[in-house]
């Protein structure tokens, strides 16, 4: 079966009044991406020709999230907060016309899986209006799915259900999908006669059952529907998140010491045989090969790690930092916006930024790429087979040729040709006895200081 | 209600043998702070009058810790352990003319709250002697609380009950209040007629039924009579400890990515928006202002941290460390005793002890304060808009102007005037090929070797 | 009673093919030792006369891992795996004519206690051979071993059993011990005419029960008979040998501050009052005296660390290093094969690597021994009561003498002696007004650029 076209409606609009804090719900972040993300990431899956996202509260920064997902993603406003039904109106002037699928999903709803949205695709052959339900292990105030048979009858709200009707345990989870022009038909067609005086998405359904259409129910798990309202919840959707992780990393052949205290973002990749560590942090944007190793307390963000590389301890990896195979990087060493070749060791103590290393070239404890004047930054480039003493200064732009070396000490000011030495300290001066004075010059001193302070 | 006078006696003499160690069992750490302090600081709620914590092991060190948490607070030694009432007694001499009430509080029960203690307050109204009880979900050994309505008649431990008392789950937590001059002429009466041989501060309620007098029941979660015996019970006392203040502080709108592995002080501050990623260590006396973040694997002592600042990762900030709005402290930074004004940076592996930077300054990756001549510390000032280059040593005592700049890899012994560059180096000298044929002098001297070892 | 003669056959050959992984399944690390040294650790215990491990699946490494154990384990290769019964065989050339007990293990059945393998042979004075059970709280597909009174009368596979016999819950481990030359005559009768077409070791049972000898069978926890034979599984083992190793700890009096959070090594030791704080990582053989401290973020491998010594936050020792006893090691510091005699002090952003460190001598931040010239490692040797400043390269080989002293942002190239003071660094030169000027250019190039970009 070819795949249906698809249009992606994402509501966003929530301020999150419960999370306490000034940034709009769905920028929350949830496995070091926004929550927003996690829909966008699910919804993708479905290769949707038009993606809109619905934001309200912090529009702007929503808009900026979005996009920094997918260009290509299309954001509109709800000025006001009317319910989910004004929400997806607002997509109408955008999809209204499209041809194929609407979905609609939720911002703040980060655990849906592809699967399931896949098989809602499957039932709208049966059904006009599919709709999102699990069953509930403790149903509390849920809405509920009236069904008779295959067909959906509605969906009730519980402060409006009967007694017989709360004892339904088959709960809304507020996700549907319908023929794009059929669902901005019927959205147009929900009033906000009730307590709330809110437009419910879930009216929908009703809607078209009076007109005579099917609708239908695809059941997800509980756990996929989980939603975020309050940071206790944030935490445990991130401890959510950060099980399942781990548990696919584990299963797809990664050596995890202490998984627990791994923690992986959205878009992490580790290949198999790779090893990792206790108490290593993954921001987003890291992809490590099969074979390297990611060693205790180590914290990546934005970097390439190739096969037989070895991170760490305690090192940290910044974006544009790209290891190549073999490459090793020890402790207190950052590494940023730098290509590292083949077989590089830079073991201790070493900053690298905006820097090019040839192969198989080794630095030493204590380098320095000095690639910021106070207000520009500049490119080092150094050859392969070079050897950069230890505490070297290499003052960008400098660049350092093939199998040079520079002497330990040195700050590096002028390019380097390969082959050549390069010196920048002083001869080394020693004065016999002179430690001994000194020391009981600073001793003195120091007794006339308590003497002058206990007078 | 106008708040009642209030004299505490902690009690805090016993050794705790189980905990196998030659530390004082109320001194072993909790939350970053001496167990002892939980319970003062519980009691402190209450604004007492006095207080008198009562020694015995280890006495000079308890003291000494009770002083540090509020000068003020009275040290008695119970020289011999023979019983709670036989410690209570030790503080007679300092509070039996005391006025208003006295409360007994445990230096190994760090989890009272303070509501509970007022609610114990609240029932001196209608009773002489308000003892509190926990319905204990495993009653076990624990004494029992025998009541009448509301009266409770006696408190009868565990071995000494009946078949029938023991069936009681209303349990003793030890913590007592009453008019001061009443519990000192209870406890003066108690006898230690008994299989231990001890006197038991539970026989004041008895002996206060046989004057007359009426005595009554506070009720407390079990949870907040958590007493620590052994290591095992003291980390379990720790992870909950940790895990309320972890839940405090998502409630209090701060946002915590992996709230397990954030380990809190009992005097932390952190405000709403602030962020706190894995691995972050809080020791004693921390600050950190609404919007500020502190990235993974941070270590943070005696230190304020305000507002838009950004710390870590790697980041250790020791007591003294003072960052102002805007300040970025990076990886593999130490600062000590030092203020940072608005918006310095400090980004790699520097150390910054017994300093102050004047804002908007830029301090170079590998930069020292060198403030130890073996004998003395010395202070280094550093003006607004300065320019430290990497590897700056910085020879203490020593001034930078503002807007001044520094060299990279310079030894700054002299005081640098404003808008002035300090240079501190050898000027580079290039050796064409040299690299090279130093190069095969080491591999000579290797196979050299190698010959030597393999006659 | 004298301790039996025995001989150990441990059972290694499979390649875990469910581990989705190219290492042997028991080479994977456990409590950072390969999972086969757990095994090798409970069977030393019995004093072993010869240990035998059958390896197959990368038998190289294997034979390897078990000989960095002990080097006089012998390794016999089973080239096909055609059972438990035929992996036993390969040992036969080598332990048929042994004297005394052969005791059968398995290097992915990591927890099994000494004591319940002294059981085993105690029982063998009443059984010839002797099988270890379990009580299984689930029995799923485990083998039953069906007893009569005091005898085993057989072990049945779960697939071979009947509906009665699988409602036994005692279970077999596969841990079997007999005289050695009676083991292996009657693993020489095992068959394989079952439906995998495998030899079973579990059919010895049977094979000397037709002999009229008779079997008996010793009980064991369950939990010491987990096996490891996927990813997750060998989390969970991570996970419960941490568990015990946390446990032991807090039992041998040590403080752990947040002791999830710690990891600990097969071999660590670590002293009664030591202090070890958050997130420590322990690689193999570390050991750590009483009262020692380990301040939070350590990671530790192949050092001691000596009384009243404290090492961290953020520290990393490497092999060899060894701290004598009131070290300081502070932040960011790196130690690698060196010795630090009493009461040095090391406090941060420091490598020392192939160094000797005289008693009470201090070293500055940023110190480096520059150990590595490209081809060669050499030592550096600092006296007593030295002080070297801070930022010195150290360029190996090289000597400091006791009482002597380098000014910070020195390389030392030549041997200071005792008493001496050794420079290496260019005298400051300070340029008025220049830092204000060079900015300016500074500003004007990035303008230039600018507008060169932007045509």
């Amino acid at each position: 079966m070819d795949r249906a076209t698809v249009s992606l409606i994402v509501l966003a609009a929530g301020q999150g009044t419960r999370m306490n804090s000034d940034l709009p719900k769905v920028l929350h972040p949830l496995g070091a991406a926004p929550m927003l993300h996690h829909a966008l990431r699910a919804g993708q899956s479905l290769e949707p020709e038009r993606v809109v996202v619905v934001a309200g509260h912090g529009a702007e920064a929503v808009a900026k999230a979005a996009r920094a997902f997918d260009e290509s993603i299309e954001v509109v406003v709800q000025a006001e907060q009317l319910g989910t039904a004004h929400a997806v109106a607002q997509a109408a002037p955008l999809l209204a016309d499209a041809p194929g699928e609407a979905v609609v999903l939720y911002g703040d709803t980060p655990f849906i899986r592809p699967e399931t949205l896949e098989r809602m695709l499957d039932l709208r052959s049966r059904h006009a209006v599919v709709v999102l339900g699990f069953e509930a292990a403790d149903p509390g105030r849920y809405g509920r799915l009236v069904t008779q048979g295959e067909e959906l009858d509605r969906i009730v709200e519980w402060k409006d259900a009967t007694d017989e009707e709360r004892t339904i345990s088959l709960c809304n989870s507020g996700v549907i999908c319908a023929e794009a022009g059929l669902l901005f038909a019927l959205v147009a067609d929900v009033g906000n006669a009730n307590a709330a005086g809110e437009y419910y998405l879930t009216d929908v359904v009703a809607l078209a059952r009076a007109r005579g259409l099917s609708a239908g129910v695809a059941i997800c798990d509980e756990a996929e529907t989980l939603g975020v309202n309050t940071r206790a919840q944030l935490a445990a959707a991130e401890a959510e998140f950060q099980k399942r992780a781990r548990t696919a990393a584990l299963e797809d052949g990664v050596t995890l010491t202490a998984p627990d205290t791994v923690f992986f973002a959205l878009d992490t990749f580790v290949g198999r045989d790779a090893i990792v560590g206790p108490n290593v942090v993954f921001g987003p944007g890291v992809t490590v090969e099969s074979g390297a190793e990611i060693r205790a307390f180590c914290h990546l963000e934005g970097c390439h790690i190739s096969r037989g590389a070895t991170v760490g301890p305690f090192a940290r990896l910044r974006p544009g930092a790209e290891l190549a195979e073999d490459v090793h990087v020890g402790n207190f060493v950052e590494i940023k916006n730098a290509v590292l070749d083949e077989g590089v060791k830079v073991g201790h103590l070493t900053y690298l930024g905006d820097a090019h290393v040839g192969e198989h070239t080794n630095i030493g404890a204590g380098t320095v790429t000095c690639n910021y004047d106070g207000v520009m930054k500049h490119r080092t480039e150094i050859g392969a087979h070079a050897f950069i003493g230890s505490d070297t200064m290499l003052v960008a732009p400098v660049t350092v040729g093939a199998h040079a070396m520079t002497a330990s000490g040195s700050v590096i000011t002028e390019n380097v040709p390969a082959e050549a030495l390069a010196l920048g300290r002083a001869r080394q001066v020693t004065k016999p006895g002179m430690a001994t004075r000194l020391m009981e010059m600073f001793r003195a001193a120091k007794a006339a200081k308590k003497k002058k302070e206990t007078p």
